[in-house]
């Protein structure tokens, strides 16, 4: 058990769109991701997940909609949803998802990564 | 799929040690909760429980030390692990735990809640 500050784990690292696992519970991962830019279509098949802005805006285009989410707001991607994350300045985020979950979902794609680092 | 304003969700109660659900995912809750004051000692049998700091200083007490988490710091506390939570002044806080988390655990207490209500 240990006190797990966000800014000290995100002044950790700077690259973009690789999630670091900084706790687990009941078979879930808690990670946390700087990302930039426009991200892949994907969805996962049986996972649903959870962003939650710690700084910046993020966007989040789904087939028939785009959501915006500011610093302290956040959603629940259900399964199977696609959806593509957009950040137009960096963005901070918490993540919550299955420790199964792969960040690109099914896609295999250059950004996917496979063993995901703990911080 | 909507988006979830923290600070939003936390101006529509002002009551003490009664968590509300805001989200769900994979069989887990996201919970919010203002708190003051000191809670009961307990545990959860069966599951793991993350707090995250929206708002002021917690402290946690487990048998053998003390935890201090302020603002933007979280901690998950396993399953079986006896603690009390101490907030000397209000603290806004967000948990995440399986949905069938009791937050007094296997304590039957005035502070019990049968029923958890949806912000």
């Amino acid at each position: 058990m240990e006190v797990i500050n966000l800014n000290n784990k995100f002044s950790q690292f700077n690259e973009h769109w690789t999630p670091k696992i900084i706790g687990a519970l009941n078979g879930q991962h808690v990670k946390i991701a700087k990302v930039k830019g426009e991200f892949i279509w994907h969805d996962h098949a049986n996972e649903d997940e959870l962003f939650l802005i710690i700084k910046g805006t993020l966007k989040i285009e789904f087939r028939d909609r785009t959501l915006t989410l500011q610093e302290g707001e956040l959603c629940v991607i259900p399964k199977g949803v696609e959806h593509k994350p957009i950040a137009e300045e960096e963005v901070w985020l918490l993540l919550m998802e299955p420790a199964s979950t792969k960040h690109t979902g099914d896609v295999e794609h250059e950004l996917t990564q496979k063993e995901l680092e703990w911080l």
